[in-house]
């Protein structure tokens, strides 16, 4: 039978089709993809082509002392961004009925390591760390421009996520705009937030830890679960316990904390799913609303494992087709050593 | 300097990138699909498999008497179904905070033809009227159940749009919830019709006619176009120009002018881009609300030409890299003899 649930915090269903199930183990890639070597001619982010990106915005120094590179992260703008740093928020009408702006915003491209093939899920939590401490420099930073509503962090690997580009690096892109996406997700939270005096994303933080069953890592500050509605297989949620509306918040040693967890999550992943494409995003308040307490940041990991098709596009329901409890017990049981 | 451009009628955001800006014949494919023969063994579509699938719930003659094969058309239960035709609508409490139902519904398949390479693009206009009755039929049927709040009627054409079969077919689904998705929508089209008692979606069809440079056709009782927060290249929308909520209303009439807009619309498709994979579904007033006026049904198509990546499924927005001006003129460009 298959069944229905709901994610209280979207208010979207969806739909577990158990005639279609499959294990865990089933979705794990029969080779991992092919290594590249650390050096790619050509590679805009790779070390010795810093010629190739402009106007670089941010460093921090090389964590081993590699030989003769002089960075360990960097990030420059998008050399094909979405937004620009230029132009008007003004409404312009056209006709009668539609309405536009300027793409006026922020993209920024984190290019995590000098190395072409060095992930994630390779790395020493040093390397992490600093990974998230580029994050919240530069949301900071951006934070600071009052055109900005929204800051949104995320990272596409693989080419079913959308990347084009292997060098390991995630994106920034803050935006004129609240997406309505976003807003309706804040007015559920803020509802919640009216009836209870609490947030509604610490409310499913605490559910989830206390029912157990969903857990796939949990320390001091942070867990990692698989979520009551997964839309997707293996969808992976990593929140703070403690309640902190803006990312942009996140202290020294949360950040480190917050790093540690990522690595073993995408480690997991990695082993137990054969390197699988994915998304993540940081989910944070819009700018305006970082000091009100109806939101928990967070990210959300989505590997990219099945394809959302017409039903999906039309209902905005998704049809998933292994229960979030399976998923996370196969994901405790991965050794990662 | 890249655009933002707001859909009126869901509240969403899409960004315009020139910078990463491409031409619309940019996206045709090198190379056509290769085309399967009229017959595939083992598929359980074709002719001749008719033992392949059960309990048959629709029929048409076949429309030229086709050698042996004595139907045109069937709709049958999907073997794998998301929703099944049994269970409690009762919600279930999972803890203090998650609920669940039974997956109860129903899931058909619309087998199109007989032949397993005989597309929508091929057919004449009576064997696409007889999809487009099927759909009515199944539609009128289904919404008599109570238990059933919304039908979905959608199409997978491709890999890339989620599809596995490649005979010709598309999917019905009866979902016993509102998504929250669909809610939305209605909620704006609601609030609009209390403050100017028209129909967004007439106002807008309406708009797109008087403005032209987005039409790709226009006949005396439908439209074709590309909406001007086109969330993906080539994003189509066959709408009435009749008011009416619900597809199921649609008249005999309606009925065959709908599908021969539709088989020249995929037909421009099929030439202008290269047999592109795509989904289209079709929109219409949850089932409560057939009478109401705030809605106008409507068929959206969206051509799976590029990957939605972390940051559109971390906002809700979408990136285009092409303005639906530029590609409605390329369609209505593209010859189909």
């Amino acid at each position: 039978m298959p069944e229905i649930r709901q994610d209280v915090t979207t208010k979207e269903w969806v739909i577990f089709a158990k005639e279609r199930a499959k294990r865990p183990e089933d979705f794990k890639r029969g080779v991992n993809r092919e290594l590249s070597s650390p050096y790619v001619d050509g590679c805009p982010f790779c070390a010795g082509n810093e010629a190739m990106t402009i106007s670089e915005v941010y460093r921090q120094p090389s964590p081993h002392g590699m030989g003769g590179v002089d960075w360990g992260l960097r990030v420059v703008p998008n050399l094909f961004p979405a937004l620009v740093d230029k132009g008007d928020l003004a409404r312009i009408a056209e006709g009668n009925l539609f309405h536009r702006l300027d793409g006026v915003g922020q993209h920024e491209v984190v290019i995590e390591t000098p190395l072409h093939n060095r992930f994630i899920h390779e790395m020493g939590d040093d390397e992490t760390t600093a990974i998230i401490d580029a994050y919240r420099a530069r949301f900071t930073e951006l934070r600071d421009d009052d055109r900005f509503k929204v800051i949104l962090i995320f990272k596409n690997h693989g080419k079913a996520a959308g990347t084009s580009l292997e060098h390991p690096h995630s994106q920034i892109i803050a935006t004129p705009v609240v997406p309505a996406h976003i807003r309706n997700k804040y007015e559920i939270a803020t509802a919640y937030f009216d009836d209870t005096e609490r947030c509604i994303y610490c409310n499913v933080v605490q559910e989830e830890i206390r029912l157990e069953k969903r857990i796939v890592l949990l320390t001091d500050a942070f867990v990692a679960f698989h979520p009551f509605a997964s839309r997707a297989p293996f969808e992976t949620w990593i929140a703070p316990l403690k309640h902190r509306s803006s990312f942009g918040r996140i202290t020294d040693e949360e950040a480190a904390d917050f790093a540690a967890v990522l690595r073993i999550v995408l480690r997991k992943m990695y082993v137990g799913l054969g390197d699988p494409d994915f998304n993540y995003v940081i989910h944070t308040a819009p700018l305006t609303d970082e000091d009100k307490h109806y939101y928990l940041w967070h990210m959300q990991i989505l590997p990219r494992l099945t394809t959302p098709a017409g039903f999906e596009l039309g209902s905005g329901m998704s049809i998933n087709t292994v229960l979030p409890e399976e998923t996370a017990e196969f994901m405790r049981g991965v050794q990662i050593s």
